[in-house]
């Protein structure tokens, strides 16, 4: 598992990323798939996404603030993006808060297989069991993955990869990975992540591209993209200086993947095949 | 009045703010209720808005870039939320400057009442007088509040105030903030905050996070939170550095509210009742 | 041509821009215009727009994000501001991309004038020739405007300015602006704007405030927006800090606009009549 090629073969074949994601933390991901290696579009016009898509290597679907037309777009997208081979991805932003979530992520899964499935813990449930409660875009904190639940929690994850043909990747203080066959478990990341808006989505935007310049090894491109970004927060915390804050967080980590490279990541990727 | 007591709860409740906001400022607006001790989230889908604000303790709107789906949004959103007993902002972004924003802000404080509702003083003037001239998303300079006609803006205040039953928060150089008995004046803040796009949406949002930790208090809480945008204000414009401008100076008012506290905000605050 | 004087009149008049705009870069856009001394308004709900449009002096149409209401919206408002005599700016994001970016475009050009079309050259040929190939939305390197095709790209300009009776702003390593009598080259910027997204759209939410400000000049007014935004691009490349990447690169760009006037542009900008 060489996740220092996988983060130079980014850089090496600029892949680009059709996003159709949240407007809440739409900049970020661009900025942050630029910044990687990648280069984004973003379109969630139905009519306009085939061509989009067509000229992509991966596709990002973000339900963050889906709305009808949104969600039709997403369909017509996804089903393009399925029938090219390219990459694709599946951030359930909040499923589990609403009906409307939990169903059009179903509906996505059950229309088009995806690469990698990435989420909190209690939106990756709610899509396991088909229902389940999410505070808001957060996890639920009783269903934390935790060094005493590791291996219950890898074993779901490795049975739903198996069931639906995806990577799954959990993420949260410890961040798990999984196909049907394997588990890695990644320490990387800090509790301040979680103190601002759009570092999953960024992650999701940011693994599109991982998976596209990967596409023989969507596992590691996963696990790459992960540590990536958690190494980025750790580098932007210890980079913070007195009186500074969540913005300038927030944009340290988009300057630390900036400023990354494969070895860099590989020298502080904290991970384990469970 | 005890606006630390305001702020500390907000991060000691962490409310649940469900925004239905304009996608110009949304990411601040997020990344600011963060900061200040609350949790976002963002829907703007008809049929997705009454799920999500069941699970929120307030809601924000912000008619910022209505549009005929957001508008049906605010309805459906508005009527759950006010029958569930959730605290509801108002912010009339642009009331004044055009038909549909003035119609659509005073149709929704017909149909449910608001806890506070924010704004400049010509979008206020526009929506008590039911008609108005506002320049853009800029209040009209004739009509600022002024230490020469403090009193006069003071009454307006409180009767719109009684009227509405309704927190009335006018802000600019020099903020107001009413029920039907009080009338609060606040001169934290710097003229450079109009120089940067979203620091009223900013305050809306944080508002929201404010008035849910507050309940038994709304016009306390509405004070706290325009005292503490402003005091964030006037810290991040002693940060900037040389060679520091208008983005650095957005960065350093999230970054100051991620670093406030109820103490601090006393010690900052410069408020009087009138 | 005094672009000294066209950045200081926008300084001085303060133009209102209405914006209809992609939900990715519509943060920044908002505060390079405030940055430049403009002020912004965003609105793309077509029973809004007319309204809006009527009290502003400039309409920037950016059609990154398009969708069926937005596309109504940009002909809508078009032909109002068109009606009004006020500047209008075209921004083809993705012209070539798809059908509907191209069809989009070359109708809201068959409907009004526009003042200014500003896009990268795949953009801009797709426009002239009715059709084209674009990566995503950057401009085909094969495409580029270089030293050694200048002659050419300035007479296509030209060209295309004479038919359009716009002015002509092609954008890249070499930007080129031209009307029907006239091209000028402008060597401002640095490679790392290309690696921020938003940059582009930056642009030509100012080059709307410039042309707002300089009614009787569109050539000089574009020629200064764009050695304004390379001008500060070069700045911001120069005040980066050991450590610092491509989000407090994007940061510093804004700063450098806010702390610009007329006479620092005069001094930095490089351009050349051809």
């Amino acid at each position: 598992m060489n996740i220092a090629k996988a983060f130079d073969n980014v850089r090496a074949k600029t892949p680009l990323v059709h996003n159709i994601t949240n407007y809440v933390t739409v900049h970020d991901v661009a900025n942050i798939i630029l910044a990687c290696g990648g280069s984004p579009i973003m379109s969630d016009e139905p009519e306009d996404v085939e061509d989009i898509t067509t000229i992509c290597n991966a596709l990002n679907i973000n339900i963050g603030t889906l709305n009808k037309r949104s969600i039709e777009a997403m369909f017509v997208a996804g089903e393009k993006a399925a029938a090219l081979g390219h990459a694709l991805l599946l951030d359930p932003v909040g499923a589990g808060a609403s009906r409307l979530r939990t169903t059009t992520a179903l509906e996505l899964m059950g229309a088009v297989k995806f690469t990698s499935i990435r989420g909190n813990i209690s939106e990756i449930s709610t899509l396991a069991h088909g229902t389940g409660t999410t505070r808001g875009v957060d996890a639920d904190a009783a269903d934390a993955v935790t060094d005493a639940n590791l291996a219950a929690k890898a074993s779901f994850a490795k049975e739903f990869a198996a069931r639906t043909g995806s990577v799954i990747a959990i993420t949260g203080a410890i961040d798990l990975v999984a196909d049907q066959s394997r588990c890695c478990a990644i320490r990387n990341g800090t509790r301040r992540m979680g103190t601002i808006t759009g570092t999953g989505c960024q992650l999701s935007g940011m693994s599109a591209a991982f998976l596209a310049a990967n596409m023989d090894d969507p596992f590691t491109a996963q696990v790459a993209a992960i540590c990536a970004m958690g190494l980025a927060g750790e580098l932007a915390e210890k980079a913070l200086q007195p009186g500074e804050g969540n913005a300038t967080f927030g944009n340290r980590i988009i300057d630390a993947i900036s400023l990354m490279d494969g070895a860099a990541l590989e020298k502080g990727a904290r991970y384990e095949l469970l």
